[in-house]
């Protein structure tokens, strides 16, 4: 039996909660919160679990085995270091860190004490990422073109990160598990208006072979959009995340160059297929991410949303900072 | 009677000729194509118009007043430049040129002359562009944070220009009329995959007061998309070109700085208020815009989408250009 | 503090227990379900509260003042009856009762013993169906023309009841609430084609003054469709259930007639102004309509949502079934 | 080379002398309006066409041997009549005639005399019901359940017809293209509220073997809805006319009965697959009409929508307005 410890009981907790206790294998043994309101919610929704306003007694209680640290990006590192220090795997909510020295820092000693990282990339879970993944990696879709991602709506301001380290983490640690590349170079463009945190940016991700990525985040948009568009040689999708059915949405399009002969001819001309929408599962993904870190824990297995996976989507946030700062500049990887 | 010759007679061609027809005061008394297939479909549809094959007919007629110039982006300037010294106004295809010094030697010749150069931004005569004029002039929108168009769709590749040169234009000239303030750089990323051209590309367009813009132009989607959001402090805005009813929806939602007292209260609050779809006008785009080069020649008045209105395109599209060959980086305007 | 027995834990009974406990001035007592299996969920997700598979465990205690009759229809008289001989007012799901006659002595057994009886229409308390009455009331549409429902899905097949009884009355309730005029006769139509009970069926209900409306139900449609438009002479709408944002829009569209002069005039002209979408209030329905419960059993007020609300619709419900057996013959209500 | 008159040059008219003009084998001789307003359109768009006021013209000229009738309904049958007694073949606008005798009269004078009836039944030719049409007789949608439709939109009203005529025809001939048993009894509802004649209305078509198929027509909605839904037991199908693309979708559900063992077991379960949107052909289904015209009469073939075809709508359309009459009631066929 996994004996977990939560830290932080805000928007995201709850469900993190209710889905480690309905894990097989795994028990959550106590909750802490700084906040009050939110620790004594804590208590009326789960009044057989323990609750605390000090995170020592999380740290360090020799009663639990694995933290899932669901707070604030800033105190990711200074908590996930203190657990794994006392010998707790951690289970920590995205973005990892805010700089990929301390999520090496977090790498190294987890390694060396023998200890999982997991970070909380739910959406890997989804069946539509799954779906895409399946289909990609059967080359369902061909030589890869381009990866498109629009996330925009209004707000849930933070005050602690920019719009880019609140929403392009999702769409990233998608980007990165879907592709089998790996990115070479950012280009990032973005202003703030409110807080003096961007809140609207663009980000460019260069991969070898012409691929390019581009992630367009928002917090001022008057709509909601969740749409991916993957273009490949043999096949295109769509991925619209609100949709309630038909999510994903495969087509059987594209283009191909001809040896036009006359000078008026076109030089490339269009496929236009079938429409198809395969049929996804019905799953909760935090539900599959949860059994899936008690598992890792349990058989002693590394995570495919280790450190290393949440460093990647670090690394490029950091470059999409640094690019940001200068006004599109490119940033190598 | 403005007499009127047109040399292109492809795509665009016959709504030209059509609207210029069905304009009083003006007359198409030439259509000129090097294409025989063309000149063929030209003289069936406009049995009582002449057709040449020759531009110097078109060109050096004295019986010729204005010439449109509805061919590819390359001969705009040799072809704009003839006629302007045989002393015609012209009437040119965007982009205006293919290099802004082109273009600025066009608009001195003009100038020179006293004829009249206007560049087809048919878009800012459609009743949704004018509607959101409207609504800008009236300051209906409050503080503009951001403009953000995307307009893909599978292809129709050109030959001689990239996706930005073939499509931006549209939306880079309503940015212009719509805003106030005059962009100061522009950032571009961008990548082909089919001939050599960029297909896809990303570009954003740095204005005073933090505004930022954002074209998003890909030839290589599944689905066409033809959406613009534009955020304002008080209100924001939606316009989907594709809907048949209700282009643009004005929604009355924004947020707001609060000064929180409490550590655990957010700063930011949001206004979420009703949505309004204004009736458009059902007028043809191009027809305005021919009657409105014809009264302009008529009434030696300088359109609006003169000459400089065609270069401060241009400017940005060779901008986007540089900016994509260095892979990001800043490029002033 | 009024002491409530919830008789039925399937689908729906969850929700009202969750709403009731979250009543001021409510609690809950005790739950009842024949099903083992719900019994067990009932216990665990609501620990603190009793539970018990005997149903005159909750009729007769002297512990209870109301009973929730969340059971199918077939057992709501029966059920209704006996809590009410035993004193207690009763909440009851929709459709109120199997027949009309039951209804009826139903309400006669409740006004004797000064008794509440409120039926669950819970879509009356939907911002959406108030934010529609208000512009009703307010004679925003002017004089109604129609009234037409869309509520078709693939499935739940009810093993007590055909797809009218099922369905329609969620629609044929808000029409009563909505409209002024009280309906005369109703027209059905419909076939079964799985399990001997309708499941298409289409009603029409005739109201004076050429109002009609019209209710298209379905248990075998591939997609989910919740629509109802109300067509009046001063404007007209469109509420979508199934929108997140903008479920009720509002057209400013209409016909006028003409005195036509000449042969050829069209004597019908059309008016298209802007459509509006209301900011709707985001309220949970149900817990509206426990506290409205709640609230009319302390003050000892008439629910809207009475007893002979629920008849209303019973009898809509029967005039349909007679009607459809008769393959659509008239029946005057 | 078959000759063709063209009578009535309304909203319509344009398009048919445009694709008979355009159609090998034949050549528009002659067209006729009696409004001067349309003649002097029909001259100024085709030029090269003679046109005339004088209905008698076209009837009994020897030149003209095809008569294409695209008036009001209530000219269809004298027009015909005559048509045909002098010869002609006759090309007529749906509905056919007013009344099933006259269909019958028409259709007894064109046998005997050995000429072509074909009723316009545009819709036939599209490529949407030519798939729907394939996908049916391939049994894809197995055992046929419904046949749902809503044909609704603001407008124009018909000063001579009512909703019914004006609307339905289009659905009436594509059930009866597409389902293969044949109709046996109509119930229909409907009322006036602006000009004397029904402009919302209601009918169900009875079929075999529990087939039911119901039609929405309205000429007061604010929105345009044209949406067919098809249900069978192995698949069912969406028909979106207004969509662009994926006008037709697919859907792999369905529902099938169980041996439920267990009291609480459903004896229903469903079946959820993917969803298909086929490629359809870019066709002008009026083009493919006169194409199919020309030939039928060139081949001495008698067309698919021939005066059978035509009357079995018309004998719908009365039934309808029979039923409507009475308030519902069944008509039987």
């Amino acid at each position: 039996m996994i004996r977990i410890g939560i830290i932080g009981f805000g928007y995201w907790g709850p469900n993190i909660v209710r889905n480690f206790q309905g894990t097989p294998g795994a028990s959550v043994r106590l909750i802490c919160d700084l906040n009050p309101r939110s620790l004594e919610r804590a208590r009326k929704a789960f009044p057989h679990i323990e609750a605390t306003a000090h995170v020592q007694d999380v740290l360090t209680s020799p009663e639990i085995d694995a933290v899932a640290i669901i707070t604030p990006v800033a105190t990711h590192y200074p908590l996930s270091k203190q657990a794994l220090e006392h010998g707790k795997h951690i289970f920590v909510e995205k973005p990892f860190t805010h700089s990929s020295a301390m999520a090496r820092e977090l790498i190294e000693i987890a390694e060396r004490k023998n200890l999982k990282i997991m970070v909380d990339h739910t959406f890997l879970f989804t069946s539509a990422v799954r779906k895409i993944k399946e289909l990609i990696d059967a080359d369902s879709l061909g030589k890869l073109y381009y990866y498109d991602s629009m996330r925009v709506n209004l707000g849930l301001f933070q005050t602690d990160v920019n719009v880019v380290w609140d929403l392009a983490p999702h769409d990233l640690s998608i980007m990165q598990y879907l592709l089998p590349q790996k990115p070479q170079a950012v280009v990032a463009t973005g202003v703030d208006h409110v807080n003096g945190k961007e809140d609207v940016a663009y980000i460019t991700v260069y991969f070898p072979d012409n691929i390019i990525a581009h992630f367009n985040v928002n917090w001022l948009s008057p709509v909601k959009v969740r749409t991916t568009l993957i273009g490949g040689e043999k096949k295109m999708l769509v991925w619209n995340d609100l949709e309630m059915d038909e999510k994903i949405k495969i087509y059987d399009k594209g283009i191909s160059t001809n040896n036009g002969e006359g000078v008026y001819d076109l030089l490339v001309s269009y496929r236009m297929g079938d429409v198809w929408a395969p049929r996804l599962d019905q799953v909760e993904a935090l539900k599959m991410a949860a059994q899936y870190f008690v598992q890792c824990v349990e058989k002693n297995e590394t995570p495919f949303t280790d450190g290393v996976a949440g460093l990647q989507v670090v690394q490029i946030l950091e470059a999409a900072d640094t690019s940001m700062q200068n006004k599109g500049g490119m940033v190598y990887l």
